[in-house]
């Protein structure tokens, strides 16, 4: 389940209320394309702007939409307690992982974020993904953290920013992280524009933005990286370097939900505010990307 | 009310939940002591981490202990529905005014937090004040974007970071700022340690956080500052510079919390987890601080 290619979806919101059938007909669109698993309630899925009821029924949705494919759900949340509550409500509705970043208002010491995850881990019945995010998060992981937060026997796999380019560099870098960790946990790159060169240079898994939108396309992206096939992954992702530029420039969050409403797979508007969608240079953009990739349907 | 002291009271928990009784005493002695506003459900008043109805309920319990001295409530959470839900909470309890800050999970652009006050001030029937936190928000605000958000009519004043030790540089950044506002706007200093010389360069109030603590001798610091007594005010704020040193070295939440915790003014353990408070070396030196300013009760 933390190897191979995991999709994140969307959270398609419409009026600020969630729009349940396209989020069901996208989380069953990624299963019926052969993702390995789903990762519900991931940053691009909004869960950090989300009530706990709104989460609850997402990870119920989710779950019920994916088939067989196991379902992770987010449960990050300021507040440890909320966090729990979170986890209790995706365990009910049949998660088989969880996925918890640490989320901070006042900066967090390592020492805190170890014991957060200490205290979730011991009130876990399905394994955790831990969730480093730099990005949105502010916190800064080192190895010898996630190594020692890796012990907790509910581990089972970390979710890495994104690596160089360069495939030795990346390499060395994903080395580095393998050397501190047992061997039961995985590694998975994300980032998507580091995701093939993550995937060559060792990660096991690769949690993905854009195989929310285009499963097919990054399944058998994944799987050729997967068995190091980097020739065909490479040739398969260049279509997609533009959209990638355009998350350099304008955040994956808002360019990845642009994306699906310009292909109508989600209405218009499903961000929540205080969050807007792109401005219509932006939305041009995007459309000039995919049409130059031959993604518009 | 936005000018002068602002005291603000930490939000003390006991196993979690809000100590009612603790926190209603706190407030009531700030007004007792003749602070100008308390600043209830500031960023050390544990805002963040808390519920839509702890957050309505310390909204009442502080106007009701306040006496007529007025309350400001902090209004702020990551989703603009939620901020707008606050703000009817504050106003229904009787607040004064709103602080808000623009809270992020996903880096949010100057037109977005734009956005968001312009929403926020259109709902409001009492005024606001812009909350400039980029420790803890990780948003930094350009004197122009301050410049455009306090053309809002609800804006009524702007509670900025600390500023320079040395006074031509901070005078010279409150009359940078000051010449982009319009004159019904106040601009308030934070950072307690800067707080003397950030009223001596013109800030029209001081928020602190430490008032919340020792009420009865920042009204005499914060009020000859105001007045320009440069030498009274310096020479009691002295005695408090050993506790700012520990702020920049351990943060202002952990430190304001282990002062009235060692004071006996709150219970033991009063932050939210994953947030804990300091350790027993930290304890220490904030005993040692208190005792060489005389501040042991």
């Amino acid at each position: 389940m933390f190897s191979g290619l995991s999709a994140f979806p969307l959270t398609p919101l419409t009026d600020e209320m969630l729009d349940e059938a396209s989020y069901s007909a996208l989380v069953a669109s990624l299963a019926s394309a052969g993702v390995d698993s789903i990762g519900a309630l991931g940053s691009t899925g909004s869960y950090a702007y989300l009530s706990r009821p709104e989460r609850a029924r997402i990870a119920e949705l989710a779950v019920d939409s994916a088939q067989a494919v196991p379902v992770i759900i987010g449960v990050g949340a300021l507040r440890t307690r909320d966090v729990l509550a979170n986890v209790e409500d995706a365990q009910n509705a049949g998660a088989s992982g969880v996925l918890l970043a640490p989320l901070a208002y006042q900066p967090l010491s390592d020492d805190e974020v170890y014991r957060l995850y200490a205290e979730v881990a011991a009130s876990l019945s399905v394994p955790l993904v831990v969730y480093d995010n730099p990005v949105t998060t502010h916190f800064a992981f080192s190895d010898e953290l996630h190594g020692r937060i890796a012990q907790l026997p509910a581990v089972a796999s970390i979710k890495i920013p994104g690596v160089s380019a360069d495939l030795a560099t990346a390499t060395a870098r994903v080395d580095r992280l393998r050397a501190l960790i047992p061997e039961r946990v995985t590694i998975g790159i994300s980032g998507d524009g580091s995701g093939v060169t993550g995937m060559l240079a060792g990660c096991d898994a690769w949690y993905s933005v854009l195989a929310g939108v285009f499963p097919h396309e990054f399944v058998e992206i994944a799987h050729a990286a997967h068995r190091g096939d980097a020739e065909l992954a490479r040739a398969r992702a260049d279509r997609f370097a533009p959209l990638w530029a355009l998350f350099a420039s304008h955040g994956s969050y808002r360019v990845t939900a642009a994306v699906a409403e310009d292909l109508g797979i989600v209405g218009p508007g499903i961000l929540p505010r205080p969050v807007r969608g792109l401005d219509p240079d932006g939305r041009a953009a995007v459309a000039a990307a995919l049409d130059a990739a031959g993604l518009r349907r």
